[in-house]
């Protein structure tokens, strides 16, 4: 139904996370609506993004600037005994908004699917466990989402972090169940870390 | 909390219809996530959008190919005397894939708004009183959503075009109200093509 160039970015957009067709068709016709100058701004932003955005060495968080550490890596004043787990990049912003965090984290790379233990070679597992071997951290959080993603991939990382005998304890529930920890507000998000068991 | 370079392209993803900033940082931890290649493939797909999609001449539905008319527009076995107005491009295709309507679109680029009148000046409506005044044109079918915003189109729309003369017709009722035409399925569609009045 639509023309050749059209259909071939409506597909590419289709591979945007919570993006469909009929949605990556909206944004087509968005873009065929702006100005050359805003093509230009968005096209020069897509391409600088990977050549700007470096990987922190230690949580995996993507950053901008000097060295190998992001800003919360690299900064004295955050508690190196705590060690926070979370899914996605998209995760550390809420628990950093509630401000009662204050150790570092570690950004897993995704959950383990019910299905597929294929996934497991796309966590950061081998990584957590070298980070949560040193003798610095005490405690481990495990932030994944309440999803049953989540809830089995924190059963996992329990079972291969015993060993260690390090503190593990995951965020308090008060979560509702079923949602997302990105789209948390900010006061269920303090309490479920200061609830924590 | 995010850097300069990723809130920059979260600032332009948010300006994406149906987006807002949490989805448009999923999509810049997912571009993070690409090879150089797919990259590559995506801004060269964005880049050549604009140059190599014209706006019919007749419909303004963007199109591919030679001449100055779409596909639809420029095919001699469509019926010249039906005019089929409709909101956006998107709202094309499920009509066309019912393939009970026969006649010609016209995009009109918009709706009225219940509160803001300059939104008059982004509508196509000169363009469409043009083509309506063509004497081949018959009939001219509203296909605006079924909408607050569709519906107050339909009746400026019915009286800018009532000295015209001309058989006024709307989609039936049978589309859910409140919803959007662009997700309405063919089954519906077909019987509210069908069933106008």
């Amino acid at each position: 139904m639509y023309s050749p160039t059209i259909q071939k970015l409506i597909k590419l957009f289709s591979k945007f996370p919570t993006v469909g067709p009929r949605t990556a068709a909206r944004f087509v016709f968005y873009l065929l609506k702006l100005t050359d100058g805003e093509i230009k701004e968005l096209i020069e932003s897509i391409s600088v993004l990977k050549e700007t955005i470096k990987q922190c060495s230690f949580c995996f968080n993507p950053f901008e600037g000097e060295g190998e550490l992001c800003e919360i890596c690299a900064d004295p004043r955050r508690d190196k005994s705590t060690l926070c787990v979370v899914e996605k990049e998209t995760d550390l912003v809420p628990i950093e908004k509630t401000k009662k965090y204050l150790g570092r984290y570690f950004i897993l790379g995704g959950t383990l699917s019910k299905f597929n233990h294929e996934d497991l070679n796309q966590l950061r597992t081998d990584e957590l466990l070298a980070r949560a071997k040193d003798e610095e951290i005490e405690e481990i959080i495990i932030a994944t989402n309440p999803t049953t993603e989540g809830e089995s991939t924190t059963l996992y990382l329990e079972r291969i972090l015993k060993p260690l005998n390090k503190k593990i304890t995951r965020l308090g529930r008060g979560l509702p169940v079923g949602g997302e920890l990105e789209y948390a507000d900010e006061e269920t998000l303090a309490s479920a870390l200061e609830g924590r068991k």
